[in-house]
This record gives structure tokens, sequence and C-alpha cells, in this order.
């Protein structure tokens, strides 16, 4: 899809007219939009080639809104796997529903889509602002969660047969796309319920949006990992430390933890292809040159050196193949070949990181996100989700925020800085 | 200053006629532009007024750079307070001069300007990667610091005779106008001397910087704080919990640190005026509905409140009047007159938050910042320091960079954000 | 009192006929007992003078008891100022009554004594297993408190009146005496209440107890602070960095911060005398010779150096002059004097320290505190406090635990090491 | 062994007739003993049976010492797997040695055994002040460590010849062996070495030791798992959170930490034997009860269940089954047979456990048993490692420590603790 293709309009499911109850709070205007774009290059060669300079809609409270507070129900789910800052944002959407807008009722669907499914029979949780006080202290979803898509017939009937008026869905990918098609069955029956979503992925690998919630913490999370495999590496002659992160298709969280600790050695990502054959070398060299070596893994990196690679997990992601455990038992085989002797720690600290409560920043992001997915639904938007684009937070298109995922450019700054820090080669193909 | 008087462009020493030696990087083209605004509707208003739209250049490596690594000696001062992230910022400009240029001689100047200056007869320490390993795990600075100015001529003669090709000075408004006097004296005696900093304002209060080092670590600590005064709020009857934070003319800390928290009641702020009898009357509504109240108020709130206020420190700065401890008497005043019981705890943790070693995001912020200053510096670039602006480091000349201070708005976003977290009123006059 | 007549016997209700619940657990007999010597010298020193050498009834659970849990009503009061383990403590009675006795109704009482008289008009908290169950994860105390004694016999009153079996009483000496009184009103009405407490004392300083719940975490959280104060101290030029902790009869936390840092040069605590003059000439010896020193004081220290002290606060102990800010004052006043420049950053964490959450082996001690004041209450004693002694819990009556304070031997092994590991001279008067 | 057997007695390398360099200090007598017993009827018996109630040395300064400082060279080494407080501990004694003694030399042998094993060509690193000043910030050791025995004569020989006086090893049940037999060669050719060890288990499982060093860090890390676990466990429908801790012989990290989180269902240790019939079933009910587990297994329980467990590392261990990857897949297959669901996380935190840096608690002990072991070493102790018996530093011969390990009694105090706080039942056979 190039450029000219995109579309930044927010769908809405009708005028506004109620006046908000938010007393002297700065609104939003619906005609402000921060530029797409950052260089004065790219603004000019739209303007050459006749079009606007493309923009996302700024969130924030409107001045008028679209729902009656006084009649309105509210549902939120969480679905996928979890992430630092869930309990953040439920918190979040519920203290601002109630104390921005005055609506009473809010449930939380448990267990992801499978709270909007009868078959489950789960009961959902009524949520205010007593028993969200304390829940961002905590790690987790206090309304659980599942994997996987779900009947959207099904849940369509369950949000009109409940008269709810707007559903916050909090997930990845696989969400999201759930949540267009439930947008779409919701056009389609000329309902008036909103979707609105906030995008997880700890990965940090949505596109258009300069940062995801809980990626902050996860890299913070990702460090205190490396300094053990560190201090293991250290601690014995010929010492590896060997460290797998989270990132599927991208490597973010394995590149800022590098940078964050200065103390790794190779950082190996999806975005950036490597041998078996020239990794191996590549680090013998440096173990005969400095005794020990601190090894960062991405998930997703090297799958294809992996051919028992297969299958899809219950939310239609691709298995992977394990490439922390692969390259532990490569490297072993390795070096036993060479008749070298290694001290290999491996460490897998994924459940820990996605399990924390959220750092300090990620927790002000949380709130954030709350508030402005609250504005945005109140206002009769649909079918999006909230983004933050150059310090401003947006209202982007569902659509638009699924068409492909960030990545680390192999040829950009991130990933120059990452090898400035490491030192490791460029090529290991 | 309005914004047709900008001067975005950057000193430079000469012509940049020796190949970097840093090999398969991506470098930075000097026409490379991040744009100032982020509006289209700005952007418009440059152009119909006849103007280019303002923009910093990128900083990043160059192809050609000015000094002769194998011939160049650095030198690096710290001034002024304490702020985490100054031993990270230290390391990354030594590894950066001597891993990625091959610059054998790094100094550090003990204790600020006046290591520069002979009277003091502080001997410079020579940095190496070995000697800067592991400082970032520790807070504070390892080449100590000090508040104040020192004699321009003196410190360039220090420079001059040591043979010193490029100064880094790390720290806040006064360091870098003495980074400035420092540059322009060098330019007098036509030396060859490139003066780059790197601004250092825990408070965030620099312009033209979306962030700036240390900051982030602060708002993580005052949460720590924030969330003592709240336990012993609720832990005695009418109890208060009352917090002073570091925000001298901002109050970024005080506003971040309560939308990180949720559990602050009052925030005050420098940019936001208020009577103390406004603020007593709101205060003892909310004891009396609630039975505890946190109040967390930066050091510059309230100032024009105590009449006893006057001098200034050893670095020009304004003493302040202690706002925490007047509100704390005050309060117990004002409480004590109408007879209500009251159990008031005053939490001052400024040396605490800033002696700390810096959190991980800060982390690799610093090392970009001492990395890109070291690019900016080897390029000839001078009387500049490294800004980041829109995702980008970028190149800020220091005049531009000291022409105002970075404030809250008190009719913007970030208000209005703090304001529907505590739900204190927007007016306490 | 010489060690004849110390009497480590415990108060009943009455005999205990009715069969423990508990299952298949090995139960205490009531003859078991640990000893209070611990050299062979000392315990012959006692068969020589032809006295059984002392000891304290092993605590546990028994295999009769005493109440009938389906018909038991139980209290639980927090007085005094917050300290790490309250939660915790909280907790574990709730759970141990209910799960292993299967006891119902559990009231918290609001606010200390106060919730005990009714003028306050406080109504009591019903506390289950899943109200107390995240309680823990959160510093301070769930019930409130607060300092003072209260009419005993409103107080016991209400105890009747409210049907009340056990009163689990959780403070410091105050809140002990408090309790003794409570207990024998009960005894001279001939009602069937037993009374039993878990001493609080931060400091650690009660008798017959080899450690106190929350001492460990603010130790902890002490280390923190000097942490800050050294890195302050080094980050100037005679730097000194000064924290005061808590310690008002008692300088454990000193000490044991001080020998969990190895940063501090000055430890100064109540148990050991020193005259301003001798300080400050070491002080000045020490800044002379290193440039910067760390000194952590007691705030019980030094109290013979301050005139002004005067009165008695809320529970009747004797205030403090504030130690913290006169040392602060004095010193700067004394480098004033001298012309050296000086560089002094005070740090008083008190309220952060005290608000904190249990570390972990707090989190153990408190939960076994909590059963084993559960099972000596059930077994129908009273009057007195649950203690460990030579690593097992014991039953200690009040009388006997209040009357002496614990305060370190400035003969003795620990302040041996204090000075070794500061290094400051034995004698600074 | 039965107790008339135990011999407490330490061997000594001869006469003390060198006056203690320390000041001012309290030293301890020789003939000062702690009792073993604690309970009056275990003294009682020992007077039956005509024997003295057995004791340990009392650890400390003595008045006279054996070795000359001025002529003292020392060698430390750190042997088997890290453990938190190894770098405390070598900190310590290295400024005991100096401070304390004045003794000039002190080497750090690399990498454990090997470093006096010349084959190797590892370098001695020379040990100042000055280099051990902040290495307790960091976990691991900075000597390096390895497992498994070396030559016995060619150790010797390496002490011999670099007229080394006193050895300190910090090592496991291994590294005491092999202490011994190095202590018993240097005994046969008549030389004038102390060997004086530190037990290092941060299994806490040395007999005769109320504590080991890294013990109570291990613990405090085990509860971030247990937290995650729990958090994992609830965040999904039949979650079940599964923490494999470590403890080869004895479970007293997994109870610990068990007690410390109140979060665990099931905890399974070395000394409580289970079938897998028996815990499958129980883990049923509770997950159709509850919906959610968390288990915490001991990497020794179970092993008889494993038939593929075989061989023994470098250090002479039994190499383990790994229970932690057997019983996740053992539980996956018995609900996949019975057709529910199942959410398992498995986290195994050990590298992340063993190489942090000492909490507070254990800074304290790690500096005292350094402290204690450098007294003990001056005195001309020998074959013996410093010991902590009821609140006091005691010598124990090594021969006594590795008689027997320490493990948790089933039948006793602490097992019934850990069931009452987990609620499984006491059988699963």
């Amino acid at each position: 899809m190039n450029e000219a293709e995109l579309n930044f309009e927010v769908a809405r499911l009708g005028a506004c007219r109620i006046p908000s109850p938010m007393g002297s709070i700065q609104f939003v205007e619906d005609d402000e939009h921060v530029l797409y774009h950052t260089s004065l290059k790219e603004i000019k060669a739209c303007e050459c080639a006749g079009r606007e300079p493309p923009g996302f809609e700024i969130a924030g409270p409107r001045r008028e809104i679209f729902f009656d507070p006084s009649k309105l129900k509210c549902g939120i789910v969480t679905c996928g796997g979890l992430c630092p800052g869930l309990n953040d944002v439920i918190r979040s959407i519920v203290l601002s529903l109630h104390h921005h807008y005055g609506v009473q009722t809010v449930f939380g669907f448990p267990y992801g889509f499978e709270g909007l499914t009868y078959r489950y029979g789960h009961r959902p949780l009524e949520l205010s602002p007593e028993t969200v006080r304390d829940i961002h202290m905590k790690g987790g979803t206090i309304l659980g969660s599942s994997r996987g898509p779900q009947d959207v017939l099904e849940m369509v009937d369950t949000l009109d047969r409940m008269n709810i008026g707007i559903l916050f869905t909090i997930g990845g990918d696989g969400t999201l796309k759930g949540a267009l098609a439930i947008s779409e069955e919701i056009a389609k029956r000329n309902l008036k319920i909103a979707v609105v979503g906030i995008p997880k992925t700890i990965d940090n690998d949505i596109s258009y949006m300069d940062r995801s919630f809980g990626f902050t913490t996860a890299v913070s999370e990702a460090r205190t990992s490396i300094y053990a495999a560190s201090t293991e590496a250290l601690g014995a002659r010929n010492g590896i430390g060997l460290v797998k992160l989270m990132g599927r298709e991208s490597g973010f969280i394995a590149a800022y933890a590098t940078l964050a600790t200065s103390e790794v050695n190779f950082c190996l990502v999806p975005e950036v292809h490597f041998t078996l054959e020239g990794f191996m070398e590549t680090l013998r060299e440096r173990i005969l040159k400095r005794r020990h070596a601190v090894i960062v893994v991405a998930e997703g990196a090297g799958q294809e050196l992996m051919a028992e690679t297969s299958g899809t997990d219950a939310s239609g992601n691709v298995r992977f193949g394990d490439i922390g455990t692969f390259l532990r038992d490569r490297i072993k085989e390795y070096f036993g070949k060479a008749g070298m002797e290694l001290n290999l720690k491996y460490i897998d600290p994924s459940y820990t990181i996605r399990s924390k409560s959220a750092t300090t920043q990620d927790s002000v992001f949380c709130l954030l996100l709350g508030h402005n997915a609250v504005h945005a639904a109140m206002s009769g938007r649909t079918g999006m989700v909230v983004g933050f684009w150059n310090e401003e937070f947006t209202h982007v298109p569902i659509r638009l925020a699924v068409s492909k995922r960030k990545r680390i450019d192999p040829n950009g700054k991130l990933w120059d800085y990452v090898l400035a820090a490491t030192g490791q080669p460029r090529n290991m193909a």
C-alpha cells in the first residue's frame, strides 16, 4: 500500500448534539490534525503530487458528544497475552467514564472475546471506581484474557441484548481484526454501538504509533535479565549468557534492551538475517578474545534456521520454533565439536516480563490512552484505535493500524545504534 | 522572540575533509532536518508569510569529519546539581570517542567549571573504556560537580594549553550560558575548539527539546514518595501527605508524577497561581468529605505567597522560599484554628531522587545523547547542544536553547489531564 | 529488675477442653520451652543459685483449645506509627482464624484504640479472607491507626457489648501497656476475653525478642537513603551526606543500615554519647583528608545537646528535639566559622521508610507472628505477646515485654562491628 | 552419627603470641561458647549422660593472633555456582585484613580451584580496598568461579610457592571437602597455612548453621517469580503458573518463598514424596474448584518419578532430572487426556536469582562472615568454616559442617507452616 492509498478517515456513528458534561476544559476541534510526516521534503512531495499532506485526527474531549451518559452502558474486554499496563488501561477507562462523563454502568467481560459469547457462561463483572481503585498496582488483567476469535454474530447479539453503547477492546492485531469485524456487523445491523480499541503489543510493532503501552516496562525488565546473563557470563571461563526476549515480527524489545545495558555483544532480531555458520564463527572469535559473551535473541529471529516450525496458535499466529533453546543447543554442539569448554546459561524471562505491573512512564501513558479512548467513543467514533504520534494522542482507523507491522529497518538509525553498542558485524550471513 | 526571529543555524569550526572512520553506517546528510512544527496549519502559515518552515538539523554521524581522531584530545565537565544519567552520558561520550572514532585521550575535569580553572588545583582524570565500564550503575557523577560560573578567559587558557579539541559540557541553563561564553572566547582567539553541550535539567524545562535526560527517572522516583504520602494519609484520621518535588520554573515532574499515581488530590506548580485562602478552603472541604488528602507541590510553586524570598545561589539562580515547609506550617495553623484534628506527614525526597541511577529509558536516552554529541563535535559543530524533537536527535544552537524555558501551559492538555486526574478545581485563587 | 525476678509465666483464661479443629498438624505441648540463656556458663549459674534456668513457652497450635470457634468473635486493632508489615499481620490473623479454626467473624476496629471508644463513632470493618486478599501488597494499615490511650472501661464495655472473645492488639510499648490495662479490667470483671498482642516497633527495641517485624524492611529502605547521601557527598567538593533514621531509644536501624552499606563514616546512636566539639573535630579531620563524609544519625541520638527538648506526644512519648536539623545547622555553622566550603545534603526518609510494604523476610515473619498469635489466643492465653527467641516463636507476658527496652550495648559486638565498618573513633566526647 | 560423636573442636596452627593490632575492641575469649541445644530438656539429657552439653566456639577477634600481619600474604577463591553475596564476602575479607590487621597483600585466585593449579595459567588478581570498593553492588563474583576438584598436591604447591599464609575458600559442600583435603596436605607437610571457609549454599542446607548467605536474597527474588506465576495463572481460564526453584537436597527456598507470598497452592520439595497420580488428582480438583493454581517445585523434588536421571556434573553432584519441564509436560498431558483446557505458564528463574546482588540483610551477614573468617584465620584456626548459631557467629570444623545436610523435617513446624499456607494435603502419595 503506498501513501496515497492510506485512509486516515475515522468512522462515526452520527452527529454529536449533546453538550459535553466536562466543565472548563480545552476541547479539541474536529479539524485538528498532527502531520504524518516530519520532514519538509516529504511535505513538499505531497504538495507536488497534489495531495494534502496526510495527518491524524488529534484525540481529546469534544465539545459535543454522541452518547447520553445517563443512559449509556459500556463494556471492556482484554484479549491475547498479558502485557504490563492492562489494568491501568481498564482503570483509566472506568474512571474517565465515571468521573468525566457520569456514566454509571461499565461491564468487564471476562476472558476476552469469550466473555461476549454465551456458550462459555462467563458472567460480566460490574466495574466501578471502587473496584478498580488499586488494580494498577498489580500486573496481568483483572478481567482475564483468552486468545483466538469468537463468533462475530453472537458477540454482536450480546452487545445488542445487553444494550451496550460502547465496547472497548484492548488487544493486539488479532483482537483489532475482531473488533473491526464486530464494528462492521454493527454497521450492517444499523446499531448505535461504538467500538474503540487500545492497541496492545508488548513488541511495540503497531504501525502509525510511536509507542505502545507495556513496551517501556518490558525493556526495563529485560534489562534485569541481561544483567543476570552478563553476571553469569563473567562468572565462569568461556561464559555465555543467552537471553530470549519477546518479539515475533520485530525486535524492538531486544534492540532497546541492548541499548539500555551496553553489555550485549550479539543482538539477534527477526528483521536481520544471519546464518548459523556466520554467527558461530563470530561468537567463537569473541570468546577466544574476551572469554565471555552476552547474546540477546528475539523470539522471531532466525526462524528460517529451524525446519520444524509449523502450525498456528489459537489466535491464528504462526507457531514459532523456539530459537532460544535451538541456539542454546547449537552453540553447545559447536563448541563441543571445537573442543572448547563452554559455560552457557540460558534465560527466558518472557512470562516474568509480561506479567509485571507498569513502570511509571507506562502508567502515565495508559492513563492517557484510556482517557482518550473514552473521549473518542463518547464522540461516536468507531472502528478506530487510539494512537500516539509526534507527542500527540491520535485517532487511527483500525484498518490502517492493522495494514502492516512496524519493524526495525536494518538500514536505519536504530539498528546502527545497536551495532555501535554491541560491536557485532553488520553481516553474519 | 517570535518564530520569525528564531535562528536554527548551528555554528561550525570549518570544513570537514577527513573521511569518517565509522564503517558501513547510515551517515546523516547535512541538509536533513526535522520540522519544528507538527501541524499543517502552522506549516502553511509559514509558507504564507514567505518563510521556509523552520526545522532542526538532524544529529548523527557525518561522512566527513573535522577533527583528526589520532591527534584529538577531548574534555568533559559536569556542572550544577546531580541528575540521574550523568554517568551514563559521560560513559557514552568516552565509549563513542574511543570505539567509533579511535580517540585515545579523554579528560574528565573534576568539579565542573572549577576543574578548568587553575586556582582550584583539581587534577584532570583520564577516562578510558575501562574506567567508565560500570559507572552507569551508580548515580551522581564520577567527575564531581560544582555550581556557579568561573573566569572564561582562564578556562579557555586551560583548554588551549592542554590542547583540547572538544569540550563536552553537561549542565543546565547556567552551564550552557558558560559554554556559550567559552565558545565565543574561542572564536575570538580563532582557536579550533568545539564546545558541545548536553542539556541537563531534571525539571525537563529546556525549550526545543521534547525531553531531557533524568526526567523519566525523577518522575519514577517521585511516584515512590507519593505512594508513601498516600499510605500515611490513609493511615490516620484526617491524614494529609504532603510531598515537595523538584521544579523551580516549571512543574513537569509534579504533573507527570501526579498522572503516574492517580493518588494525588492537589498538584501545585509554578505555572498556576493559587491563594492560600483558596487552597485551604478546598483542602478543608476535601478532608471533611474524604478524611484524607495527598498534596504534591513543586518547589517553585506559590513563591509569591512567601515574603521572605530573596538572594541567589552560587549558580545565580534566585534562592527560593521553601514552599514545602511553608505549606506544612500554614496547613497546620489553619486546621488548628478551625479546631480540626490533623495528621500531616511531610516528605521532601529531592536528594534521594536526583542521586538515583538512570532507569532503563533514561539509560537509552543518555547513550544516544552521548553518541550524537560526539558525532556533532567530530563534525566541527560548536556552540550547540544535542536536542530531541519528534523522535529525532537534533542540533540546537545554545542561544536558542537558553532563549526561554519550557513551561506547563495552564490552558493546555497536560494541565487538563492533571485536573482530570486530581479532581482539583481549575481555580484556587 | 534482676533475672531471678523475671516472670516468664503466661496467664490463661481457663482450661482447654475443645479439641483443635486443625487436622494432622504437629501440636506444641504446654511444657515445651526455649532457654532464655544461650551459654553453658549462664545455665550453670542458675543451677548453682538453685533456680531452674528460665525459658519461654514455645508458641504454636495446641491440641485442645479454649474457645469454641463456631461462636467466637474476634477483633483487631493497629495503634501508633506506621510500620512495614502491619497489613501482613492483619491478613495472617484473619486467614488463620478463618482457615485454621473456622472462625467466621473478625472485626477490624478503625484508628487504633479510638475504634473501641464510642465517642469517635468509628464503625468496625468486617474482615474476611476476601477483603484481606491483597492487602499485604500495600504499606500502612487498612484499619488506620492513632496514638495515645483511651478510656479502658469504655473499651472493655465495647468488647463486652460486641461479644468479642479475642482482641488482637498490634502496637508498640504504649499499646502493650493499654492492652495490659484492658486485660486487667477484663479479669476484674471476670470476662472470658483474651488479649494477645503482636509487638510493633520498627526500632527493634522490644526486650526478649530477637527481632520485631518491619525492622528488616526499615534497614533495607534506610540503605537506599544512605546510598543517596553517599552519592551526594561524592558529587561535590567537601560533600557531606547526612541521614536521619528512626530510633528514639535505640539505634539498631542506624547500626544495621551502617553495616549494610559500608559507606557510612559516622553512625550516631542514642546509646553512645558524644559532644558537639568531639564530633565536629573528627568530622573536620575526615573532610580535610577525604573531602567527603556520610553521617547517619538516629533520631534519639544527642538529645542532651539540645536544650529545647520538651513535652510529650499523644502516646505519652517524650517529644524529641530534631537532632537531624540540629546537626545540619551546627555543621554548617562550624564549617562556616572555619572558613571551609561545605556541600551538605540532608535526608530524612522516615515517612518513606515506615510506609513501605514488607520485604520478603518480614512478610514471612509477619505471617508466622499472626498464626502464632491466633494459636495462643485460641488456647486461652491472655495478657501476652508473641515473641521470637533463638529461632522459635514464643509466648511472652506483656509485663515482661514492657519491663525494659532492648538497646545497643556500647561495649558489645554490634557496636564493635559498627566502629569497624565506619572507622569512627570509639570516643567522641 | 549421633550427638555424642560430634566433634566441635577446631584445629589450630599453633600458639598465638602476637598482640592483635585492633585497638579498643571487645575481644572474644577462647572459652566462650554458644550452646548447641536450645531446650533445657536436651541440656539435662547431656548432663545425665555425663557429657558436657556441646557448643560452638564463638567467633570474633582474639587478643593474641598467630600471624604477623606485616609479613602475611592471603588468598581467596570462590568456587561452584553463583550465589548472591559472593562479592560482599570477598570485599569484607579484603577490607578486614587491610583495615583491622594491616595486611598488605591479598590475592584473588581466578576461577575457583583452577586458579591454584598451574596448568590453567590464570594469573592471580591483587585485591586492595580500592579494587573492591564497589564490587558488592554487582552480583556474581569478580574472581570468576569453576566447578569440580583440582589436584590437591598442586594446589598446596602453589600456596607454598607463593608464600600464602591464609587461604579463604568460599564455596559449597564440594569446595569444603576440597578445602579439608588442602588443609590435611598442609598439615602433612607441616606448613603454617590456615584454611578457613565461608560456606556457600544458596539452598541454606548446611548443617550447624541457622542461615547461609545468599539464601535471603534468593527467597526474595523467588517471590518475584511467584508473583509472575500467580498473575499468569489468574490471567487465563484454568491458568496454572509453575515455578521451578533451586533446592537439590532441601526445599528451604521453595518453602520460604511459599510463606512469603501466600499465593502458592502446591509446594513440592525433595524431602516430601508424592506420586504423579496423587498430585494430578489434587491439582485437577483445585482447578475445577478455583480455575487457577500456582505450583512451586524445588529442583530436587520428585526425582524418583523420572527414570532418566543419571550422571554427575563436574563438581561430582548427581545430575538431576529436570523436574520443572517434566511436571510441565505431565500436567499438559494429564489435562489433555481429561479434555480440560489448560493455560500453563512455566517459569525457571534460577540464573536470574543466583546472579543478583545481595539484599540488605545478606549484605550485613556477608560483612560479618568475612570479618569473622579473618579473625579466625588470624588466630591460626584452620580446617574450619564460619557458622551462625543462635544469633552468634561461630567456628565450625569443616568435618562437622559437611557431615550431613540440613533438610526440611516433614513432621516439623516449617512444613506445617507451608501446609497451612498452601492448603495442600499432607499426603499426595
